[in-house]
C-alpha cells in the first residue's frame, strides 16, 4: 500500500525563501515565522501519514453506501474525522469570531495540500464545508453567521454546494430548482441536484446545503438565480437541532474514483431554505468564492499526484530489473534498480519538476488571495482572477498526467488495484472536471480574464516576468538555464495574446479555438517563473553557505530540468494557437 | 450506455484507396477486392454492435470470479464466445490446414479493430489464443500442430502466454519457473506466473498455456529460457481430453480495467509441459511473434478509444449547454449543443484526427507484416521491426489520451460509471503497460531498432518520406497543408537521429534520455505521412468526381487539422531530445 510523507522541507522553502512570507507586507504574514509555520506543517504531516493515509485505499475499496436513506462512509472515516475536529484543522484560516485561528489562507492551502495528498476523498468533507463557510461569511446575515458558522468551523456540521442539475451543468441558467417565498420569510425549495460532493454522510450532526434555485421575479437565465441555505435538520431558536428538513439523498453515484466521498443525488421536496445574500444575485454570490474554490481544485490536481510520485520513487529504487546501459550499478544483486534507467528518470523528473513548480505556483496564488482579501488590493484581486483558471486547468491536467506517469513506473503492478497506484489516477481524473471543466477554465481565461479591466492584469503579469528577468540579468548562474528559457516562453505567451487581439475581434472562434493551448502555455510560463524564482532562492542559499547543500543543488537541477524539457512546450502551443479557427471549425456537426 | 458502429467506410478508404490492397504485389492481396473485404467488415461490424458491445459495460461491472478453482466470466460471455466460434472469426487469417481461411493478416487486423472497439476485455480471450497459435505455427512439431492447432483455430480451446513472474517483468532473465526433463521427453514445470490474461475461464474446453521456464544446462539469464506447451487438461492420443494437469489459478487480479478478462496468477506444480521449439531458445522463439503481438496492442490502444470518440460526438450533438459565441445556433432550444463550442471541437478534432491516422498507420503496418511473412521480404521485415515500438508506444499513449479526452466531453457525467465513459479510460490504460511497457518500447526503438542492419531501415523510412514529398511536390493542393509540415516534422526526426548518433556513442544515456520523446516524434511523423497519403487519395477521389464528396472533404479537413495542430509537437520533442542526458541524469538516486 502507498505511503505518504508530507513534503515539509519543500513547503518551507517556498514559504520562507521563495515567497518570504514573514517579511512580506501582506497583512497578517508577519506572524508566519519559520518556526511557527513548520510546527503547523509537521503536525499536519503527522495526522496525514498516521491517520488519513491508511484510510485512503480502504476508503476507495469500500466506498460509501446508502441504506434506508442514511449514508455511511467507509470504516475509520468517523474516527479520522473526529481527529480532524479535535485538532481544529478546519478553523486554521477562519475568523476567530467563529472559533477559527485566523491564520492566512496560504497556511490553510499548505496544510490543505498535505491532507489532500493523504486522502483526497476524505478531505472533501472538510473542503466543501470550508467553501460553504466562505459563502456564509461573505453573504450571510449576522444571524445566519451566528447560527451556522461556529458549528461549521468546528466541523460539528458540514457544508455542501448544490449547483448542478441533470440537464444543467456548466449552463446554470437552465436550472429548474425553484424557491417559493413563505410568509415567515423563508422559502420552500423543490428540485433535484446531482453530483453533490459530501452530500450526506455519518460524520457530523447536520449538513448545511447551499443551494442555487430560482425564486419568482428574477427573469430568465442566470439572473433569476438565488442562493439558499437548506439545513438537513432545521435549527431551533436555541441552536439545537429540530426536525428533519425536506431534503433527502436519492442515490450515491458510482464513480471512477474518490469512492470515499459520497457524491449524492439530492432531492429537495419543499425543503425549508433561507435566502443567503441578495435575492436574484445567487450566481454573483456563488462566484465570489470561485477563485478560492478553483484554486482548491488546482491544488487537488497536483496534491493527489504527490503521493503517486513518492511511491513511484520508492518503487524505482527498490525494484530490480535490467542493468544500467552504462555499466552494472548493483553488482551484488540480480539486477539494477529501475532508477538507473534513463527513461525511468525522465519520467520521475517530469513528475518532480512539475510537482514542485505547482506547489510554488499554488502558494503564490494563495498569497495573492490573502493580499486581495486582507488589504483590499484590487491589483492582487485582478491578478489572482487571471491566474485562477490557469491554476485550476493546467495543474489538474498535469496532475492527472503525473499520476498516470507514476503508475507507469510500476509496470503491470501499477494496473493492479492492490498496489494502490490506480487510485491516484482515478481520483485525479475528477479534478479536470469539477468546479468548471477545464475547457470552461480555458474559456474563462481567454473569453473573460484576458480582457478584464482593459487587459491590465495580463499586462501586469508580463511586466512582472520582464521585471524579474531584467532585475537578475547580470546573474550568470541564472541567465542561461533559467532566464533565457523564461524569456522565450514568455514571448510565446505574448505572441499568443497578440494573435487573439488581432484575430479574436473579427472572429471570436479564432481566440477560443486556441483557448486550451493558451491555458497550458500560460501554465508553463507560470511554472517557469516559479522555477526561476526558486533557482534564485537556491543560489542565494548556496552562496550564503547553507548547511543543506544537497537540497538546494537538487532544487537547481530539478528547475533546470523543467526549463530544458518542459518549457519547450510553449512553442508547440503557440503554433497550434496561430493555426487559428479554421482547422478547428472546418467540419459540419454531422461530419464528425 | 455507449454504443458502437464499426467505422467501415474509413477502413474501406484505407484498404482500397490509401493502401490499394487489391492492386498491391503482396502475395494474397489480389483477392482483397472491395466487395469482398466490405462484406467481411460489415459482418464483423454486425456481431460487434449487436453481440459484443452490449456486454462491454456489464462485463466491466460484473468482472470475473474464481470459485473453488473455477474461473467464471461475466454473464453473456459464453453465448457471445459461441457466436464468435460459430462465425469462424478466429481462423480468418490462419492457415486452411488447421481450419482457417488463410486471409491476409491485414484483414485480421481490420476485423480485430472492430472487435476490440466493441469489447476489448472479451476479445482478449480470442486475441491471446491467436498469439499462442502463431507461436505453435512457427515453432511446433508437426505432431504439436496437429494436436493443438485445429482445436485452437476453432476456439474449442484457447491459449495464453506465460512470461511474467512476481520479481521478473521486463527482465525475463530472472524467471525462476523451472522445467525438469522427464524420461518420456516431456518436462515437469514448476513455478508461479502472474498477470496471465485469459489465464482461465469457462468459455472453452481446454486452455493451452505457453510458458517460459528454465531447463537445466541453459546458463544464466535469458539464455537459459525455453518455451513449453502446458495444457490445462492433458490431451490423449486420440485427441480427446485426459486428466487435469498440475496447473491451477491462484487468484484473479483486481485491476483498474478490462474486468471482463480474467487476469490470473497461475501456479504450476509439476505440470506436464512439452518443449516448443529448440531447447534454450525460448526467448528468441517468443520474440518471433513480438511484432504481431505489439502491433495488436497498439491497435487496442486506439481501437478502445474509437467508441469513446463516437459516444463523445453523440453527446456533444445532443447535450444542450451554453450558446455559441458567434450567435445562437439552436434558437428553438433552451441552449445550443456542446458541439458549437470551439474547445469542444478542438477536443473532438484531436480525437478524430488521431484515430483515423492511427488506423491507417496500423493497417499499413499490418501490410508490412503480410509482405514480410508471405514473400520473405527482408526489407519489409526490417521496416515493421523498426515501426513496431512506435505503433505500440505511440498509439497506446495517444489512445489513452483520446479516451480521456472523450470522457472529458461528458463533463461530470464522464466520471460516473453509469455512463460507461470511464471504462474506456480504465481499459485503455493497460495498453500502455503490457506487451512491454512504453518506456521499454522507446528503449527498443532507440537502443536496438535504429541501428539494426547498420541503420538501413530508418534510412529507408526517411527515403520513403522524402520520395513521397518529391513525387507530389507539384501538387499545390497537397503542398502547403500536407507536404510542407510533413517535411518539417521529418527534418525534426532526422535531427533527433543525428543527435543520437553524435552523442550516443560517447554516452548512451544521451540517446536513452531522449528515447521516449523520439518514439513520439517518430509517431507524429508516421501519422503525418499517413495523413499526407490519405489526403492524396481524397484529392484523387474528388478530382475523379466521386459521389461521396462529403466523406473526402471531411477527410481532407481532418488531415489538415492533424498537420496544423498535432504535428507541431515534433519541435518540442526535438528540443527535449537535444537537451541531452544531463537534465535527466543530474540527480543522485537518493535526491528524488
Amino acid at each position: 500500500m502507498p505511503t505518504y510523507t508530507a513534503p515539509i522541507r519543500d513547503m518551507e522553502f517556498v514559504l520562507n525563501e521563495v515567497l518570504g512570507v514573514a517579511a512580506s507586507d501582506v497583512p497578517g504574514y508577519g506572524e508566519l515565522e519559520p518556526g511557527f509555520t513548520s510546527a503547523i506543517l509537521e503536525e499536519a504531516g503527522k495526522i496525514a501519514s498516521d491517520v488519513l493515509t491508511p484510510l485512503n485505499a480502504s476508503g476507495d475499496r469500500e466506498g460509501c453506501r446508502l441504506e434506508n436513506g442514511v449514508v455511511y462512509t467507509p470504516k475509520g472515516f468517523k474516527e479520522a474525522f473526529a481527529a480532524m475536529k479535535e485538532g481544529g484543522w478546519n478553523g486554521l484560516d477562519l475568523p476567530e469570531d467563529y472559533g477559527g485561528q485566523n491564520l492566512p489562507y496560504i497556511m490553510g492551502t499548505a496544510v490543505g495540500e498535505i491532507f489532500v495528498s493523504a486522502n483526497m476523498a476524505f478531505n472533501m468533507y472538510q473542503g466543501l464545508t470550508h467553501g460553504a463557510i466562505s459563502a456564509i461569511l461573505a453573504h450571510g446575515t449576522d444571524d445566519q453567521k451566528q447560527t451556522f458558522l461556529p458549528k461549521m468551523v468546528s466541523l460539528d456540521w458540514t457544508g455542501t454546494m448544490n449547483l448542478t442539475e441533470p440537464h444543467a451543468g456548466t449552463d446554470l441558467g437552465m436550472i429548474r430548482t425553484k424557491a417559493e417565498p413563505q410568509k415567515d420569510g423563508s422559502y420552500r425549495i423543490t428540485g433535484q441536484k446531482i453530483f453533490i460532493s459530501a452530500g450526506d454522510h455519518d460524520l457530523a450532526d447536520n449538513v448545511i446545503h447551499l443551494v442555487l434555485a430560482k425564486a419568482p421575479g428574477g427573469g430568465e437565465g442566470t439572473r433569476g438565480i438565488s442562493l439558499f441555505i437548506v439545513p438537513k435538520f432545521l435549527v431551533k431558536e436555541d441552536g439545537t437541532l429540530g426536525e428533519r428538513n425536506g431534503v433527502s439523498v436519492g442515490n450515491i453515484e458510482e464513480k471512477m474514483g474518490i469512492h470515499g466521498n459520497a457524491t449524492c443525488v439530492m432531492n429537495y421536496d419543499g425543503a425549508t431554505g433561507y435566502l443567503l445574500g441578495e435575492l436574484h444575485k445567487g450566481m454573483r454570490n456563488m462566484f465570489t468564492m470561485m477563485n478560492e474554490a478553483r484554486l482548491g481544485v488546482g491544488l487537488q490536481g497536483y496534491a493527489v499526484a504527490e503521493p503517486a510520485y513518492q511511491n513511484a520513487v520508492t518503487y524505482a529504487r527498490d525494484r530490480l530489473q535490467g542493468r544500467a546501459v552504462t555499466g552494472t550499478e548493483n553488482p551484488s544483486g540480480p539486477a539494477d534498480p529501475l532508477i538507473v534507467h534513463p527513461d525511468i528518470r525522465r519520467n520521475l523528473m517530469d513528475q518532480k519538476s512539475f510537482l514542485e513548480g505547482a506547489r510554488a505556483f499554488t502558494l503564490w496564488g494563495a498569497s495573492l488571495i490573502d493580499r486581495a482579501h486582507r488589504s483590499d488590493d484590487k491589483d492582487a484581486e485582478g491578478m489572482i482572477s487571471l491566474l485562477t483558471p490557469v491554476i485550476k486547468g493546467f495543474l489538474t491536467d498535469k496532475g492527472f498526467e503525473t499520476a498516470v506517469a507514476a503508475q507507469q513506473v510500476y509496470g503491470g503492478h501499477g494496473y493492479i488495484e492492490e498496489q494502490g497506484m490506480s487510485q491516484f489516477t482515478r481520483d485525479a481524473r475528477i479534478t479536470m472536471i469539477y468546479e468548471g471543466a477545464n475547457g470552461v477554465q480555458a474559456l474563462d481565461l481567454v473569453g473573460r480574464k484576458l480582457a478584464a479591466d482593459g487587459g491590465k492584469h495580463v499586462m501586469a503579469f508580463f511586466e512582472m516576468v520582464k521585471g524579474f528577468i531584467k532585475e537578475n540579468d547580470g546573474d550568470d548562474a541564472l541567465k542561461k538555464d533559467f532566464l533565457d528559457p523564461l524569456k522565450a516562453a514568455s514571448k510565446d505567451l505574448q505572441a499568443a495574446g497578440m494573435f487573439f487581439m488581432q484575430n479574436g475581434m473579427k472572429n471570436p472562434n479564432a481566440a477560443l479555438a486556441g483557448s486550451y493551448d493558451f491555458m497550458h502555455l500560460f501554465g508553463h510560463v507560470c511554472l517557469g517563473l516559479m522555477w526561476a524564482r526558486s533557482a534564485k532562492a537556491a543560489l542565494a542559499a548556496l552562496a550564503g553557505g547553507t548547511g543543506d547543500k544537497a537540497f538546494y543543488e537538487t532544487k537547481l537541477a530539478t528547475g533546470r530540468y523543467y526549463m530544458a524539457r518542459q518549457l519547450p512546450m510553449t512553442t508547440t502551443h503557440l503554433a497550434r494557437i496561430q493555426s487559428g479557427a479554421e482547422p478547428v471549425m472546418a467540419l459540419a456537426a454531422e461530419a464528425f
